[in-house]
């Protein structure tokens, strides 16, 4: 079993680095305190022995060497980079817990056939760059190094020239690098497991997601003395694709989400009826045929809000993945490790994107989850147990030495 | 008669202060743009003839002197702050055509027994700092200049602060001065003269205005794995309530208008159901007991729709001013004016508010337009003609020499 002290010891002291405003992170991708992050994850992981490697995407390897020195490596980890408002857990616990489970065979001095590499993946969250699960997803193969390295946050800054502004872009090609395996420690993020009192969710499925980046394009004017009739407001054409959106998820229940999480009017002014309104709508299913028909749908009935009211409209994906289907063989070993270590489980479905969805792609992928309260996620009030997260890191401990054995 | 060309060329030289991104203007309301454009309009008053007074609002006053020492001053006068995204015109028009009255009187050589006073209100536009017309309604005695002082911006700058910053605080207590009367020429920023083909609108009556700002507070949660029925989404109250803005608005047609201007979600991030909303609401309309009533409904239903989604509400007035009625000799000036000039015109009611509306309060006031192209103002693209400007400053000219000779 793992240190459970130790790992939330280590969790509580990552979270001193970018703290939010109400207990929990604001620790976002290639901020300085992303940077900050990094360095610790660094020292702490040469400390346990591993040698650091580093992607050009500023993804992270720190690499526990194995017996066999053709073997690939078993690889674990998520992403140290946060929401705006986020947790102390949602990726954290994921990069941490396969620190914890290095640092648990050194102490035990078990040596594995194949290398243990833990990860710190780039930009998980997709907040300030979309999409999210960016540099995974250049790792894997979806998305193009330099597309990629062109996205723009909201100030205009380039993803490619804030990962060298904080330091963090290496010399190692994306991608290059073979997996044997790859296991990924999550928060549920969502409610079940713990309404359902269990310690463990294997997770066989994860849901598919759509963004897509509304634009409305109405005329700026005065409040006061623009007569109704000649208004086009694009403040209120968000309003009714925000109760479109809604609407769309309701009565594609059940298992599908539907939401609008940004949303701006310009300019923005008290006595100036909105000229532009910009807004990103989430669409999610597990269901592949439900998701893009909920996409299909808006992008049939937007159109005709926006036509009603005079406003120009165009709608962008900016956010994409099918849903997924895990590796039979890595989500047996890690219901074969809940099983075996007595933890209570159950198999469940992701609700959000994870960097585990996109190395399901290149290898043999499987994802644990602890439960949280409240299901309460990207929200600096997330809270999660001691035990809860010494469960998971074991239950991720016993499956990664399983596959890497042998 | 003015010089036309005169007054175009200052309106064009101030227009250089604080260019906007679309042919307009940003000069808001104590930033150093603004203080250029007053020290702009004092080198001008200055150069005139004209001594300067600074209030400790930032209210500034030229002066030209009159025949008789004991006669109070007629004023004129308007705002140099402009919209974010703001016209050459919207309030500069005012400070400028009573500047250029102030030249043309000079090139004739004309004493008049009253002073003359150019006036410029400070945060006439209420976007920086709510309320709108903030300095001269603390000069009118509306608000009190601590609580005044006391305004805060998006970043929490104090309006007080800002003043000082930018060196336009001036030692003259506000509200002091007596005033004769007071003349404001403005743009209509709304469609009615152009399109019946009038030179001149004559106000005889202003709207009143509530502004009413709604903070809906819900639960950041994950737009992905957070179940439909757990979420208590404040970007879909502030949907909700902007649509029964728009429906109360058009149930209270003609004379009441309604909209949403400023719209802000938190923490604004495509993965994150907004967990606070926090909207301005502005309804207007000529009709005191109409506008009253637009304000009860709203606050009748919207707490409604917040509890239906779970959402806690308050609603606070943030901006006010009930309908106003000018004064008959001060709009019979204007009138005589008009017509003696041979210009068209028709009797209007201002959409807008305006320091004359709290100047009214305070002494006879009245107010002179001119058409605006398509009624569009609060918006760079803001325009009008040479010809419509110089119409305008000459019935203020007129006027105001009626009423400043005996
Ligand atoms: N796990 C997580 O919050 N990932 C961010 C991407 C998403 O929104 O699903
Ligand atoms: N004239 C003008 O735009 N004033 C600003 C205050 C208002 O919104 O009416």
């Amino acid at each position: 079993k793992i240190n459970g002290e130790r790992l939330w010891d280590s969790l509580m002291e990552m979270a001193k680095i970018g703290p939010g405003i109400a207990g929990g992170n604001n620790r976002q991708t290639l901020t300085d305190e992303d940077a900050e992050g990094r360095a610790l994850f660094q020292r702490w992981c040469e400390a346990a022995g591993c040698s650091m490697g580093l992607d050009s995407m500023g993804n992270m390897f720190a690499t526990r060497p194995g017996t066999d020195a053709e073997a690939l490596p078993v690889y674990v980890g998520s992403h140290l980079d946060t929401q705006p408002t986020g947790g102390k857990y949602d990726g954290v616990l994921g990069v941490l817990g396969g620190l914890e489970l290095v640092r648990t065979l050194n102490d035990l001095d078990v040596k594995t056939k194949h290398p243990i590499v833990v990860t710190n993946w780039t930009n998980e969250e997709g907040t300030r760059y979309a999409p999210a699960m960016l540099a995974s997803g250049v790792f894997a193969g979806l998305h193009d190094e330099a597309w990629a390295k062109d996205r723009v946050d909201a100030e205009g800054k380039r993803f490619g020239d804030e990962l060298k502004r904080i330091g963090w872009e290496g010399d190692e090609p994306v991608g290059a690098r073979k997996m044997h395996a790859f296991f990924e420690l999550h928060i549920e993020q969502g409610p079940i497991l713990e309404a359902e009192g269990k310690d463990i969710g294997i997770v066989t499925h994860g849901q598919g997601l759509w963004w897509l980046e509304v634009t409305l394009t109405g005329k700026d004017a005065h409040t006061g003395s623009t007569p109704m009739n000649m208004r086009v407001n694009a403040g209120l054409g968000m309003a009714r694709i925000t109760e479109l959106v809604h609407a769309i998820a309701m009565e594609a229940q059940p298992d599908a989400v539907g939401a609008i999480g940004q949303a701006n009017v310009y300019p923005n002014s008290r006595n100036v009826i909105p000229g532009k309104a910009v807004f990103t709508i989430d669409f999610r299913s597990p269901d592949l045929e439900k998701l893009d028909g909920m996409r299909a749908r808006l992008e049939a009935e937007a159109p005709k809000i926006a036509e009603d009211l005079g406003l120009g409209i165009s709608i962008e994906p900016v956010g994409h993945f099918d849903p997924v289907t895990f590796d039979e063989g890595c989500v047996g070993a890690l219901r074969d490790a809940a099983e075996r270590l007595g933890y209570s489980h159950r198999d469940i479905v992701s609700g959000a994107g994870h960097d585990a969805c996109w190395m399901n792609r290149v290898a043999p992928t499987a994802m644990v989850m602890c439960p949280c309260v409240d299901g309460l996620s990207h929200n600096e009030a997330e809270e999660i147990t001691k035990d809860w997260a010494a469960a998971g890191a074991d239950v991720l401990l016993h499956a990664v030495v399983e596959t890497a054995v042998i």
